[in-house]
């Protein structure tokens, strides 16, 4: 925390405080560069981030320039877009080395591509092990996998708030499990797994540790190489700042590219893709993992998305995501524990990324509550209120009115005058 | 053709004769609606269509507004966007009626989903039946997917110029294929496959029939409800106008939604997605075919591509395109057989898509030497110059200039001082 400051003597967490935090917070230069269009206080970083102020330009650049005059030309600079965004993508926010990391579809259809992948390098084992807290599409995309290649689920009891211990996956594993699927940052509580020590053990047991990155991606360090996991995924919607629905990210260790296979055989992992040939070969290297045409103006607004953050570094948007939270649990415990509310996030800022999590009774009343006042934080069942703080666009100010803001409500039972059930959308 | 002009007395297709036609064409107030940067001659719509006018201020909104200013605020906005727009693409462009039409990632991965929803309402049959001249991805696909389920390919033999005969579909149906993955339009030759007859053909033997409409679909009318087709899918970037890598989409016959299963469960496929449960359960209709977090902006384009398409009618921009390609072949026959071409398409306009190819034994030498002169086609193995026209965005002086461009080129032998060698890329 060396060149952040120090709370000063006598600090009362009152507003001048976080004021001189954000006097002193090195990142602050950083918020520059994102639109803050109205007042609106945004506590949800962590489910799409803010609009970076150079996208609409870099955007217009690609459809008025590449799309609208130079059309189909465009294409020997567009090939290799997904795979030279996914290394630049994969050096500044994953920490691997270039030629492992490809933008391409959704976290949903990667997690299946690569699962898929996975499961065939391991054909004599018969069991997937995933946190039964994990994010639902990866569940689901697990579970739908399972039903499909006649395989066992296997759900570890994580903590609904400290998330996945390295030993509950120590003690879970046995000679049957094919793959381990777990999410390095959980998307509720926040909690931060310990990626070394667990895909350390899951390959110890001959298994295989496929990590989503998608709270942890642009939010802390993310020791991937390292560790020497074979696959990972993530989106590029939240601290990446890429957008509504931008494409995802892929990583495979260089180790297995040559041996996994995907099984969404598409003409973009073809290996002479214009030749047009009717048998299917795939390329060498990431691009065996694509699948039909590139999304341009979405790896457009990735990459576009990827400079503030590689020019502040990760390791200063790691420390600033831990004073920000740090800060929020200080209020909350002053504040919000007398009026009901708990952290539900490990209280240990190393432990986590840069969400924080309140437990509250009357959680969704609250967060109803707090929107109406153009506070913006986001629910998470059954009765979390989750708080995301973008440690390149989050201000300390930002918090402190934030949780100002919730204290009020409660005081004043303003929650109570919204429904109780959530309405479900079937 | 009624509301077209007829070819005046003594036409020698001459420039002015061009000219006339564009006069007299009802859809040449659409081009005032797309983007003509400089004066290439683009005879390529059918790779990727021309920039709508509307769309970098449409998208601007979402940018700015949606994205920018209200951020997650956005999300009723967007829930069910994947399906309103769907709706709308299908009512307009594939003449079917709402409900059954979504748009979602790529025609790659939606052709992935389909044809395995498919296989598993056939459990009893072993053989997917394909043209051997689909467009690769299509045939990829069906590989990857047939190798991994144990299943045969059979290809039929389709003619390359003139493509797939409803009657060697007959001969060549068994009570052990499943499914049948055809192109409406033939990606090549632009040759219009008989969709009411195969699929009668297909459904008599017992088998699932599902089009590829890429090529057809903002081209053709597509009789998809009326032939009773089950399964269909397209991608949105050629005659749809939404850019490049926009997402693709996908029909399900409204029979058969509640039956099929899509193997890539994700949570934008969940019955009560905010309600995050740990067991995945499909929601019912085409959301039940959607995967993860759509594109918003690529949603958008796809929008905002049928503005002038349904303004103007697929009824008239089939007329056009028959008209166009017709044209085409009278010039090219007139000018460019002499020369060594010779058309590679049906010879008949209602037997086509809005694309003519002709053959030449230097295709590719005559390519680069055009794209030289800013006339820009596309080259397809092994020998073919295919040359698409845009009813919406065409005018019958382009395909004269080009037509003359080519003329002159071979006239010239400008062409052999391109190289004759395709670099492949590997």
């Amino acid at each position: 925390m060396s060149q952040h400051a120090a709370p000063p003597e006598g600090a009362d967490f009152g507003h001048g405080f976080a004021r001189a935090l954000d006097a002193a917070d090195p990142l602050r230069q950083y918020r520059e560069e994102f639109v803050y269009a109205d007042e609106t206080i945004y506590l949800d970083g962590n489910s799409l981030g803010r609009l970076p102020k150079g996208t609409p330009g870099r955007l217009q650049e690609v459809i008025g320039e590449q799309w609208g005059r130079r059309l189909i030309r465009s294409w020997p600079q567009w090939m290799e877009f997904a795979t030279s965004v996914g290394d630049r993508l994969g050096r500044e926010v994953l920490g691997v080395e270039e030629g492992q990391v490809a933008i391409s579809d959704s976290t949903t259809v990667n997690l299946y591509k690569l699962i898929n992948a996975a499961l065939d390098l391991r054909p004599g084992r018969g069991t997937i092990l995933i946190e039964k807290d994990n994010f639902p599409t990866d569940l689901y995309v697990v579970q739908g996998i399972a039903q499909a290649r006649g395989l066992t689920c296997v759900y570890l009891d994580s903590h609904i708030d400290h998330g996945v211990d390295a030993s509950l996956v120590t003690e879970s594993l046995d000679a049957d499990i094919a793959l381990v699927v777990l999410s390095h940052v959980a998307y509720r509580s926040g909690a931060l797994a310990d990626m070394v020590s667990i895909t350390a053990a899951v390959h110890e047991a001959g298994a295989l540790m496929l990590w989503d990155l998608s709270h942890s991606a642009g939010s802390v360090r993310i020791p991937l190489q390292a560790s020497g996991a074979d696959f990972a995924v993530g989106c590029t919607y939240k601290y990446l700042n890429a957008g509504p629905g931008a494409p995802a990210y892929l990583y495979v260790r260089r180790e297995l590219q040559s041996l996994a296979q995907q099984p969404i055989w598409g003409w973009f992992s073809q290996r002479d893709q214009f030749g047009m040939d009717q048998k299917y070969e795939s390329v060498d290297g990431m691009a065996r993992f694509l699948t039909g045409t590139p999304n341009m103006l979405g790896i457009t607004s990735v990459d576009e998305g990827l400079n503030a953050i590689a020019d502040a570094g990760i390791g200063q948007i790691q420390e600033g995501g831990r004073l920000l939270t740090g800060y929020a649990q200080l209020l909350a415990d002053e504040w919000l524990r007398p009026l009901g509310f708990a952290v539900a996030s490990p209280r240990q800022p190393s432990r986590r990324g840069a969400h924080l999590t309140l437990h509250h009774d009357h959680a969704w009343q609250v967060c109803q509550a707090m929107v109406a006042r153009d506070v913006v934080p986001d629910y998470r069942t059954p009765d979390r209120l989750r708080l995301g703080f973008s440690p390149l666009t989050t201000s300390y100010d930002e918090v402190w009115r934030g949780l100002d803001h919730i204290r009020q409500i409660v005081e004043e039972n303003a929650h109570l005058a919204f429904p109780t059930e959530r309405a479900a959308v079937t």
